[in-house]
């Protein structure tokens, strides 16, 4: 299968390795408006060669959209109008409801498949891609009765290969769902690192004690805006209300320290806990 | 060199397994209130013999204390009561300006050396002991000057053997700095915690979905009440300023979605990314 990847970064180039090693393709196209992108990726041996969009997409069985959301959703309909039904466009982004909407009444609609692979760091570029990187997560395709029957099976070999757990989903509770277990971390991990930049001025110090807990939490704050900008304005609502509530619930341990309520303090974290019984299934 | 552990569990266990692995510990005492703590780590080969307090004491040339910070001041100057001028008593505490006040005025002050490991995980118990996990942290010392020579240098020699940095500070500056680096952090992942427990009711899809950013964001919600109550009692204050600071910082965010300010967003971003820089030195 010969595939055109738009983006080649850490997403794109990532599901290159992967889907070269495990056979799925035969020859793949790198489209990236960085050039530099380009040069690393064919040095990697990400991709083949560099293609335009046009000439790309018409030499490919798969597009791949690997962008950040809200380029993603502008390059979408231009991408739909340029395939033909034998040939299937997927998308890479962190949110589903906006693309999916930006052409439910495309005429090549059903050539399209909404995907969200369930993984990243906080890196980016090509150097930062690992075949790896997907296996044993979640890979979530949202409003599968809108593709193509065919497009859809493409799309889930592909899942299979990059050795992800398939989750269907609708596009709006996918939105919901990722802003409290993705969005809402990055926000805090940001806002960690700006409370310690802003009080901590003693940078030596912060260095030297980092322990693995505070660079385990503050991770996350490494995360470019470029990718993030976009996914936190395209989920708004969501991630407005998810941080609406972890205000209010951070206030809860404000308030059992300031009034020296031990014993609440004690439940707050007791109920935290059960978040080992959730995620060590 | 003969040593006693006071609470044979995470830190106390790991400590004992690195010592002995490094030849600077003969004979190991453990002395913990938790019979099962006693049989896993006697099983482990993590301490020889349980013993009494007294009597692990007395047949000691250095006591580890390793049990919850509000345990350890009590204990503190019981221990000192029965140290004579050649033993060392040193503790392995998050939090310092308590314990170190608590015994200011002892007449034994000086055999004992206020220490801590900047290391941990969300386990707890003799079983999660690790032998290596203390290499490349920092190990903190406060307060040198209030102990003699002799004791201050055993407890060196062990920071040596964990294979930790030595680092020297003033219990108060270590309060302030641990509530930036490491206190505030576990107070976020569990409000986190409790902000997707109270809002996200589908446990399935939590387990599914959740990536490897939202697995190490939380990771440390899996922490136990009895370390962190005492805590965050026994430093209050500076953990109410970083968790005021925190929540200031968090408005920002919340402010910069609701009036759809994208540029403020990315300056947060920007901002937070700096992490980088100091984290990655």
């Amino acid at each position: 299968m010969k595939i055109s990847i738009i983006g080649v970064g850490l997403i794109g180039g990532s599901m290159a390795l992967k889907l070269r090693e495990k056979g799925m393709a035969s020859f793949i196209y790198g489209i990236d408006k960085d050039k530099q992108h380009i040069i690393e990726a064919l040095d990697l041996k990400i991709i083949d060669a560099e293609a335009t969009l046009e000439d790309g997409i018409k030499n490919s069985d798969l597009v791949i959209i690997a962008i950040p959301v809200d380029a993603a959703r502008k390059v979408l309909p231009g991408v739909l109008d340029l395939v033909s039904d034998h040939q299937t466009v997927m998308d890479a982004g962190s949110t589903k409801a906006g693309i999916v909407g930006a052409v439910k009444n495309h005429p090549n609609r059903e050539r399209f498949v909404a995907f969200h692979p369930m993984w990243g760091t906080e890196n980016s570029g090509p150097k930062s891609a690992i075949a790896e990187s997907f296996a044993g997560k979640a890979g979530v395709i949202c409003n599968k009765e809108e593709s193509a029957t065919d497009a859809l099976y493409t799309v889930e070999k592909v899942v299979n290969a990059l050795d992800m757990h398939m989750i269907y989903m609708n596009a709006e509770d996918h939105d919901i769902h990722t802003a409290y277990i993705s969005h809402i971390s990055h926000i805090t991990s940001y806002a960690l690192a700006n409370t310690v930049l802003e009080k901590e001025r003693e940078e030596e110090t912060i260095f030297q004690l980092a322990s693995s807990g505070f660079s385990s939490t503050v991770r996350l704050a490494k995360s470019h805006p470029e990718m993030w900008v976009p996914i936190f304005k395209q989920n708004k609502e969501n991630v407005l209300d998810v941080l609406n509530e972890h205000i209010t619930q951070l206030r809860k341990f404000k308030s059992a320290l300031e009034k020296e309520n031990y014993e609440y303090l004690q439940e707050l974290i007791s109920n935290a806990n059960k978040i080992r019984g959730i995620l060590d299934k």
